[in-house]
């Protein structure tokens, strides 16, 4: 079933067997609806992946947590030998809107050389892919390296209690170096490491006027307006330039050092590309001066503000002349190093507060940023590893735009993290017709074969 | 059934019967949902109201529109005597929210003194106050004035084709007074008349950015965000003070004159009533300069822009992290004299244009303002006949917050024009269990019986 593209071993018995073994495992998994945003089964998913865990070999124990369960599993590493800890995630985002997928996503379908379902990228497809190469690496008692799994179930709401998981276990999750695979490999399909990640904040802001909805003809002029007050409050956020005019906002931010804008300025750009999937930038969107020296930076070194949600008064077609009682919104912060989302939801509710006062401001997540040095002594192997897995050279990328909760390694537990992701440049995750390639799959199982045995040629750092 | 409220004569049999018939009229009316903003059912609601003004003893058309049907019915007035000509409209507002109705909107249920059903009040009631008193006064051969009917069905989406039908008709629809109930009495109950009506300029907003919703993380910073650039350009409409900001917006607005100040000064204001309504404005909201002379200021003399709906990316619960690809905003404005549609209309959209380049901006409705001059000679006996039919002094109203397409008679065919409203207060028009009291249907009988009886004293004016 699957093409090999291990220019090592084509027919490598571990990567082979692993990747069938990731394949059944992803196409069981995907039934299993495990919907953080909504609280669906994630008791259900934390089960089902210690039981994967457990009968792969490894020691395995469900943690519990102020909300979903979170899975943890151990293979104590050889003496002398470095531990990896392998991160991801049971939870998906919510499936809508529905009648947008081929075939229903929480049935496996495999047709076009991938498996088709919601999870199937994002995040089960990547995680069982390491699943897989360990299994069948323990199996052959050919593994090296000591091996560690952190399962949560809700980075796709924020990952609101993986922090307090990680500083009441932190001994048991003692490790060399943090792997997380949890996004796509770069759009022109290479392979990317990345050593860090944008956080996140993540807040939802309303505005209540008169008792319900007034005419805006017998009431317009002297009605409370929540939706005007808004739109002045938002505003005032973020200039037409798109630059965050919270006082202090971008005070902790630092830009790339030399070594990082080294790597930046070997990643290619795409403009043609970009634009596909952007619309045309260049003739209607001002570009914010990051941007105009890369799109890499702007990603992975720029805060940004977004409006993920507006909301108030007549949402149907047509014509209704009413004063909103309400207006919402919801925005979510994206930050970089040295960013605290602490300070900055601070900020940000100090000064929605001053100029809208009644407003409404909850934060619902609040993930830090986080960075791993590209010169912590276990990347080069794992580059190299990459490298000889895929016989390409792999991409290296300082940081990625979007947020995993990699600060609890770096931050929390003192672990150089790296991300090595395998999901194809179009999975469609957070969309639908979500997809894990037949290929990005077993790609995914042969880097991690490949970094396993590389490790354990290194002496553990710890 | 009802309660007798005309001092003059407890007993009048035309009030008595006018009353009784446009109680079955208005039950028989319910059920036929002549929604205009869906476009439901208005053929037949046009025909139905051409049959109960043929039943009524008036010859009869229905006259087409590049829109719906417009009903005409007259009764040619004796000779020397004025024509009185009624306005009213066969269409309703949509039901929404439905769960929120005690009995289904579109079945007439009585309790509690009141008919309640989707078009009770507005205006379905009140016109068929005038059509039960007129049929009466016909039946007994004592009308004594000319009448004609106009009645449309696109009022609720502001009239888009009357102008055009009024135009094409100016020698049928000729008149010495239009008269309009479509509104309700004053907050306290008492008679209120009304002497013009602010216009209406109704706009949807769209703003598009890349070809679909993107991942806030993977592309936050690069990405066209239409939200932002939405809440910028409403935020350049109109300050914080609620003054709009668009240039040369305020040059035709004239404020009330002394008789209209005179007027203003004589009608009660009830702050514990409007905040009941409003919310607790004074410590909550910057009141508006003209608020702080009266309301009926604000509401009669000052126009008014207000965000009638605002939508954007992501509107259930929870946490979604999306940039939005499309951002859409409703906006009414509320026009005074001497302000035209489409002159605001041209500059409001060269103002959005101009910041935010790549803005669609729809009008979907344009209704100028309109005024009569209180002094116009049948004003006095029309005041006069509603003194007398219910025993109390009428609150004179310079102009109606809200919008009636009023300019067709006072601009388009040289009529003036007054609205008398007979709905009650708490009549809940455009919401959830509008209703028309027993009471209040049978004051618009007993007011049309005597402002009919009192005009057949004057001469034709025209």
């Amino acid at each position: 079933m699957f093409v090999s593209e291990s220019p090592e071993d084509p027919a490598d018995p571990a990567v082979v067997a692993g990747s069938e073994r990731a394949l059944r495992l992803l196409a069981e998994s995907i039934p299993i609806a495990s919907v953080s945003a909504s609280g669906e089964r994630l008791e259900e998913g934390a089960q089902h992946f210690a039981k994967v865990l457990a009968d792969a070999g490894l020691s395995t124990q469900v943690w519990p947590s102020a909300g979903a369960p979170v899975v943890f599993a151990e293979k104590p590493a050889p003496a002398g030998r470095p531990t990896l800890l392998f991160y991801g995630h049971y939870d998906v985002q919510p499936p809508d809107p529905l009648d947008a997928w081929e075939t229903p996503p929480f049935e496996a379908a495999i047709r076009d050389g991938a498996l088709f379902g919601r999870g199937a990228g994002d995040n089960k497809g990547q995680l069982l892919a390491h699943v897989g190469a360990v299994a069948e690496l323990l199996a052959r008692d050919d593994l090296g390296v000591g091996v560690k799994f952190l399962i949560e179930g809700e980075e796709e709401i924020g990952s609101p209690h993986i922090a307090a998981v990680a500083r009441t276990h932190r001994h048991e999750l003692k490790a060399d170096l943090a792997l997380t695979a949890d996004a796509p490999v770069h759009d022109d399909g290479r392979p990317v490491i990345i050593f860090g990640v944008r956080g996140l904040l993540y807040l939802e802001v309303s505005l209540a006027g008169a008792p319900r909805d007034l005419h805006s003809g017998n009431r317009g002029g002297i009605a409370p307006t929540p939706a005007w007050t808004l739109v002045h409050a938002l505003a005032g956020l973020r200039d037409a330039a798109g630059r965050v005019t919270v006082p202090g906002f971008y005070d902790p931010v630092r830009g790339p050092d030399a070594s990082e804008r080294a790597m930046i300025e070997a990643l290619p750009v795409d403009p043609a590309h970009l634009e596909a999937e952007l619309g045309p930038i260049a003739t209607t969107w001002a570009p914010q001066p990051s941007w105009q020296e890369s799109p890499w930076t702007a990603l992975g070194f720029q805060p940004n503000c977004n409006i993920a949600g507006l909301t108030s008064g007549y949402q149907g077609p047509g014509t209704k002349t009413v004063i909103p009682s309400l207006a919402t919104a919801k925005i979510d912060f994206r930050l970089v190093a040295d960013q605290d989302p602490d300070t900055v939801f601070a900020a940000v509710r100090a000064q929605l507060e001053q100029s809208a006062p009644g407003i409404q401001v909850r934060r619902t997540a609040a993930v830090p940023p986080s960075a791993t040095s590209p010169s912590t002594p276990l990347a080069a192997p794992v580059i190299e590893a990459v490298r000889a897995a895929t016989g390409v050279e792999p991409l290296l990328r300082p940081r990625l735009g979007g947020t995993t909760p990699d600060f609890i390694f770096t931050g929390i537990l003192g672990i150089p993290s790296i991300l090595v992701p395998y999901g194809p440049p179009d999975m469609n995750h957070h969309a639908p017709n979500e997809k894990m390639t037949l290929a990005a799959l077993r790609r995914g199982v042969a880097c991690t074969v490949a970094i396993c045995r590389r490790l354990a040629q290194e002496a553990s750092v710890g």
